[in-house]
């Protein structure tokens, strides 16, 4: 956790971070030789004094970094991974009004990115959300899918569509502005999905992924996991009423789970 | 969850509830005679068929509303409490404005309320909210506390004052707009959250249960719990680095919980 | 958590403390006076350095010491409540034998105690134990309850029971063998579960109750937590097969929750 | 969850699903054309059909059942994976007899398995469990490793060993005695933790998926994930009392994170 201090505001960032090293560590394994092993407890204290001296301002940026100082300090290492997620903490508000120095935790939707460097050169730079839980009351059907001597469930040209997102893109370059191109590739993915007449979740995720490649020519791939949080309408005409697919219980087991990955030609 | 579908725009609401019923079951305990339970599976059902019929627009006067509705039917019943919970649906906003269908989950913070009603009358009607995690960066500080021979914690005059705030108040009347009550509390206890000069987190505890008491007449009551999220100052001396109140770690566990319940006289 | 190193075997308890303390604190909480404050952070290295130098060989006990520890240090202090959760570790075992120095975490159950002890010689000890989850395939029915117009539920002779169990019993002496007490209520709670022929969840309830009291006189109350873990039958009828009572879909949400405290006469 | 209902004796099993299909999908995706998507419910009724009719007595036949069942159906399908977690339900022991038809849930360490095949016929069958919390008070050192200027740990010659073990191994062949594999790896594992005199976590780790390669010649390589549950020893000496090994804090986070996978030569 890092704290800005300006004149005017603080600005605050809660980052959690995790590295992997790859690299020549066959004796620590095989022999108990523990000579090439940078103990877990130094990358820590590394992740600390660097967040310290660094002037990274997204965790895309302080990946490369660390990575870069891991490597240039350790010659058993070949490839590093680090993974960031970032805790989405805000100035509180008052009458429309950020409070200088008073935050509060959003829940729900985490920033993400991991950063693979390899010693060669070659490189993975992944960015993206996770948890961020979306829903539409309206442009959802789902019919005309096949059907076989299991099927039960009925065709709908109205239903809700819930999800809880998770995005994830990679770059192909490794020097470009991540936090616009962060932005330009969610707010992508949340127009198509508003926007979308939606004849499935597949039809949708694609929707939303061919959005975000097109906002940010730099990415080269994403994959969507768009697991379906099934809202299930009540039978009320037990009891005499009507439902307008109005009331629904939300379900979370067993649901659907849709995947893709989806490639720039 | 319910869908309220108007011309130009659709409202979703997703509240868990939670019914407990005493009474008369004592053959029911004590004999196996179930001639006096209502299921929990007709509560359940309960709650979706007045769902659709109700025409509550906050969780206090559903509440209140699904405790007639038992009382009356269930003579058996000396007593209902209603707990539920409201799920943080907003609107998915675009460039400032907000998408008519399209909802997202705002994780966090939950809206609650409580509400227990006798069939003599008596009713206790709590509303709150929990999971509020909040931190200031300033105004802050903690000395002169009592020291003995197991204090090992240095005085400050600024640190990082994090809390995932669970607040609770009972009202003294059970007719009032619950709404703007909620609101106006909510507001109260947060501005004073950011505006007060902390000597203690139970010193400001008492300001928020103070200002909240303050804004909401209706109130009689109020319980606040404060856990309080630790952000350690990380020795970076070791290293050659100063840390100017910059670098923190949050840490979990252990942690000090400050709870208290402030009456009005 | 505590290593005993004995000769021919370890011996490893993790306890979670937490301490409440009530008393005279009203000018820290009112006008920011930390003067009578004991820091949790005093609390948590109490427990560490009782835990050093404690003879006590079960939280009961350990409760029970730290709060006489403290009122004898802190006047301001009218009474403290000491809440213990045991984690489950256990010697692993090979061909029938524990291993001396190796230990697994057996998740799920947690033995617990809460002790509260005040400066007039009030007391309250209550043990008890949470998350045992435990599922009976026979000797369960459920019919005969009320019906009414929103009942949807089918009567059954014979349905899964299925529950999380949370039990907590208190002792009217302050003075007991608590490990032998503990053993006893658990097996009597849980030997009553298995060959009760359930009526309702109530009704067994009422029945693991009386075993308890029963089987430990010193029990003067206990309070069973039995949330209905449902399992649905799954109609296989719509693809030609029968279901005789052999495949079904636990359920967590929505479900029944069965309360009740029962005290000795 | 299933339940087979022998003459003596119940016996339980609750099994999670999960069924992933690849295949000539992109009309779907990229059209909205729903044509050969099998729609993630009925996927679902699959389950529970063949849960029925299956004779399968472990989770990786079943897996394999379920996949020719779903291939033979979709000849869209070009690959399917099905992984499963089985929940660790037991027999109620009383006085070292299991009980007939009462079940508890064990907690903790859950068995899986991952079966994906191919319309080709090429296979991928991995078994292996997760959440196994185990610790070892003996025979564990660290010492010997690398150091900068960003070390502060401390060497030792006997520290606590603690962690959460995951393994996952694959198999060469899809026809073998499940179980049987399962056990003896399983076993082969656990007593490599116990009986290894540790240098690191890393060298532990290799032992033990030594050991298991060892115990079955069908693995043909195993995948250890080990995290670092970290005691940390109390600092008693400023209360004046020694901690000879004895009192520990756990701390979740930060913690080492040690991988590999160890393939057969």
């Amino acid at each position: 956790m890092r704290v800005r201090r300006g004149p005017n505001s603080h600005e605050l960032s809660e980052w959690s971070v995790q590295v992997l090293l790859e690299g020549d560590f066959e004796t620590c394994f095989a022999k108990g030789d523990n000579s090439k092993i940078l103990p877990t407890d130094t990358m820590k204290n590394t992740v600390y004094s660097l967040a310290r001296s660094s002037r990274a301002e997204c965790i895309e940026e302080f990946g490369k970094e660390l990575i870069d100082f891991l490597l240039a300090r350790n010659p058993q290492v070949s490839a590093a991974e680090v993974a960031i997620v970032q805790a989405p903490w805000n100035h509180l508000h008052f009458g429309g009004k950020p409070h200088a120095t008073t935050f509060v935790e959003g829940g729900g939707e985490r920033q993400t990115a991991q950063i693979e460097i390899k010693r060669d050169g070659e490189f993975f730079i992944t960015a993206g959300f996770g948890d961020l839980v979306i829903l539409k009351t309206a442009g959802s059907a789902f019919e005309g899918y096949l059907k076989d001597s299991l099927t039960t469930l009925p065709e709908t040209r109205d239903r809700l569509f819930g999800t809880a997102l998770q995005a994830n893109w990679k770059y192909s370059s490794p020097k470009l502005d991540f936090s616009s191109a962060r932005t330009k590739a969610r707010e992508a993915l949340l127009a198509a999905f508003a926007a979308h007449d939606s004849k499935s979740v597949q039809h949708t995720l694609y929707a939303m992924a061919e959005q975000a490649l097109a906002a940010v020519p730099e990415i080269r791939e994403i994959k969507l996991i768009m697991p379906n949080k099934h809202c299930l309408l009540v039978d009320l005409s037990k009891f005499g009423q009507d439902n307008p697919n109005e009331i629904f219980v939300p379900t979370d087991e067993p649901h659907g789970q849709i995947e893709a990955r989806i490639c720039r030609e």
